[in-house]
């Protein structure tokens, strides 16, 4: 039987960032596209709507976990906008959705997804984000992705 | 700028169903997709099942907002599967992310997603399924469309 | 070993509501209380407004699961007020936290909350609600309360 | 009007903890019953179950907002056992319901919960927990319970 499902890798990080951080983000999307991976995230704006950005780029599927409950707030680049109303709360299904976990900078809200990820023991590479036990310090979006698909 | 939003609606139903039910749901999925839309439900098996094997066959995209914490459980049309973790909870979440609901058959689980998406005030049409003030009832998985779209 | 755990029942019904089920709420509340339950609801006005007022006149326990983000939406007669930030998604636990559910009037708010006791084979008793095949129509609060506690 | 709301902290914390963690928590416990406070947390084991014992000591509330479907999983020092059914998604309830938050010892699970707090601009009081800017490293419980109700 044909098999339908899209593998996703959840990335992670500010809604607001800085160019460099972007940079990486969108080469983070479009590397996971050319390897076949959609990206799950948080759908707003800064790494997200970078990654979301660079995966669209190379034709891959980008899904937005929104925390509102109106689907505009999902950066332009959202093919798939989910609206939870589930506030902060919506952090614990991006950490889930994707295979492993890729973090770029970020502050608070990033760090609770990074933990949560860690006790599912999903696999998490961090590019300049929280220095914490268990998060893979990947040297470039190459490094990174290679990380996760390397399950 | 180019456009990369996918319109979804929800089709909401039984875990388990009869075929005549089933038979129903992957018409809709068929329809939705010939429209350009993508079809988001609760991933399992039954109208679940029927919806996303019919969307499938015209090229649209399926989205699963699972219960529960493996995405194994999703059924073998989802393109999309997002493991929650949230339980019945997750119901909220499905009947908020599509433009509007088709309810086909569908026990008290499908019941708690018509009471929601009509205090949403989206649009919900079902075929033989809760007869609850405000939802159409169709007479045909192409009324039911026609009802959604046509907001 | 001393028993701490304080049985809960969960009563539903309409941020606003009529001055009759106002009444049928707030007497609900003192019999529970009355009865040695504490009373759990979605926190906001009208029937749960009246529920735990009357709690609190017999001395019992008052627990409001709230939808917003900030425990200043709380009614005055709540004592133990949860502001989860899940908006209507926290149906579902206000709905599981009692052994039993009390419907009391309400719209479709309440027809979500009443369809997901019942998916979980809660008892759910109604005064002037939703008439849905599960539900006892109770002639009273004090039969309501009776059905509920028979379990 | 006589005021009713029972004002809460959240005690966070892991589910199996050393002897040394379960004396902090069982403090802390007592020292926020003696301030007039109640306790929120997951309802579990470990760090949970001890500060519910010592709050209970002193005649305070302890609410146990538990991950599973069934009550019976609190810890037997919780009063107001909720069950969300929302597995560890049900950590940022349990970091919002309180007017502040102290940690001890702990995992990801509790650092996922310290970064939400953070993220809501919380004050967090740490003992023997995770070292991240903007936890305040308590010397002991009377330090930790001053420091979260001193806001």
């Amino acid at each position: 039987m044909k098999h339908f499902r899209i593998p996703l890798v959840s990335v992670i990080g500010g809604a607001t960032c800085s160019p460099e951080e972007a940079a990486l983000a969108e080469r983070v999307g479009q590397l996971l596209a050319q390897h076949g991976y959609g990206v799950v995230c948080g759908g707003r704006g800064g790494v997200m709507a970078a990654v979301c950005k660079g995966t669209n780029q190379m034709g891959g599927v980008t899904v937005g976990i929104l925390p509102g409950e109106d689907d505009r707030e999902a950066n332009p680049w959202v093919q798939i906008a989910l609206p939870t109303g589930l506030g902060e709360a919506r952090n614990a299904l991006v950490a889930r959705a994707g295979v492993g976990v890729i973090a770029i900078g970020g502050g608070y809200g990033t760090l609770s997804e990074i933990a949560l990820a860690l006790k599912w023991q999903r696999r998490v590479a961090g590019l300049v984000t929280w220095d914490i036990p268990g998060v893979y310090r990947a040297s470039s979006p190459e490094d990174a992705v290679a990380y996760i698909l390397s399950t």
